[in-house]
């Protein structure tokens, strides 16, 4: 599904793109970074990992693929099956082979001669965790894990804060209904001390998933009627429609129940987590400061490169 | 396609497992990596950084995925058509959703019914490269590039060192003919220098790509004839089997020709590469020095953590 952008979403992305901070790739939704937007994102990252410095968080990075059967235990089929990445290759020999490029030469769409194949691309940083901490039960207080994920979304746009792939960082609790619902609020707060500490003016606000067909509409009010997540937004290029660069979430037993973790008491596992937008928050430090990081006030570099 | 891995490699793979250096996903080829692994990665690819401090080289990370003309236009479907990565995705309404969930509970193909999108998986990290610097002319001398990709190849394996996703730093020129093929032959003694200074015991050879089918015998055969790709080799966790941790290619005007890009007096530009398996690097230093990096001497660890 492709998603309109805005006027002023594409005059800041031409802007990024003339100062060399990103490079088309010739297919709305992907990006090439330059010099100046790595260094930001790397800055970004180290200070995230600053702010949980001796909170002893397990650390792990997973690659931008999962198993297809975790996607399947999960309701994300359901869900968001417009947004997903499934992976096929080919299967078969010389003949078969033959017929590939022909259909390839013809101009046909060859890729619907592929083979499904055992691994989907990654919907959010923190899927893997679930199988591998199933199936409990958990130490007393739950597990707190730190991970960085490139992440997939089937949603071409012209926005350069809408990428299909981007990278989430996320601080992810597994543990009881109590301590998670605390983790969120603690992290909602502290997300938004870090973030405008990045001169940037951000608020949070009640959100919602983007819940596929009109069963989601439903799914979605009921989210914003829970209050399950919050996101955090600020300026992208267009400051009538901010942009969302990070999420407080309350997942309640869901991913628990789906892939059957148990808390140390026996009862199903709960999980709530925050996520950081590394794209977007870097694009929203561009807007807010301009395209020459050099130039950017001293309180930001001092906290970007210490 | 899946690779047997032998018995030594699957030791490896478990006494991994065992000391959390790597995490088992769930499906053979990938692997979540845990916090020694990513401080043995970091320091790596920070090593590789200041070797080419002040050269120049033009910085860019590019996402794993490519528009799926930039396959299409290279010779890769019909050289590695088993090892290709297709994005698919679900186009359609309610009613079409009913039916692809419908499948999935049938515990049938659902990923069949999704159609076609306009990106791949990315096979090498300087594919992106290409299709930005065309239709030059280049400058005089050409151009030097600094890329870490995210690479994906359909080969299920068990052995830790063959994963289906892995990171490939990879220093590339575009530029004459002489100058690319001096490029590759300067980087040939300079990885083998930077690597053995890591106490790893490596050696060069001339190698082959995995050319697919029948005819790929032929063309295997033709670039080892004219030593167009070396391989640098190591031990990773079995020693009768060195594996491949790093590569240096001439592409000759394979590349320039398909992507239409001109060197400065007009002829078809030339490329080459060097490319580093940080991976493949990272679990031979674990295979050479043992499982706890503060263990590791002193040389390796001041040249990975200066």
């Amino acid at each position: 599904m492709s998603r309109p952008a805005t006027g002023p979403q594409v005059a800041f992305r031409d802007r990024m793109v003339d100062a060399g901070v990103v490079v088309p790739m010739g297919v709305d939704g992907l990006l090439g970074k330059g010099r100046a937007f790595v260094e930001v994102f790397s800055g970004l990252d180290a200070l995230l990992t600053a702010g949980v410095a001796g909170e002893g968080h397990e650390l792990f990075r997973f690659p931008p693929l999962i198993p297809r059967w975790v996607l399947e235990r999960t309701d994300y089929l359901r869900s968001f099956p417009d947004l997903i990445g499934s992976i096929h290759s080919f299967r078969g020999g010389d003949a078969d082979h033959a017929e590939l490029l022909a259909l390839l030469e013809g101009g046909a769409d060859w890729a619907q001669a592929l083979a499904t194949t055992e691994v989907t691309l990654l919907p959010a940083s923190c899927y893997p965790l679930y199988p591998m901490v199933a199936p409990g039960p958990l130490p007393e207080g739950g597990r707190i894990f730190d991970v960085l994920g490139t992440c997939f979304r089937n949603e071409p746009s012209a926005d350069a804060a809408r990428q299909q792939v981007f990278h989430q960082r996320e601080f992810v609790h597994i543990g009881s209904p109590d301590s998670t619902l605390a983790f969120r609020d603690m992290w909602l707060e502290r997300a938004l001390e870090t973030l405008s500490g990045l001169g940037l003016e951000v608020r949070s606000e009640v959100a919602n998933d983007p819940f596929f067909g009109r069963a989601g509409r439903m799914l979605a009010a009921n989210q914003r009627a829970t209050e399950l997540k919050y996101e955090i937004v600020a300026t992208v290029g267009d400051a009538e429609h901010p942009t969302a660069i990070a999420s407080c979430n309350c997942h309640q037993d869901h991913l628990g129940a789906a892939f059957g973790i148990a808390q140390a008491d026996g009862e199903v596992a709960h999980s709530a987590c925050v996520g950081f937008g590394m794209e977007r928050i870097t694009l929203a430090l561009f807007s807010a400061h301009g395209t020459d990081p050099a130039a950017w006030p001293a309180s930001v570099r001092g906290r970007l490169w210490p």
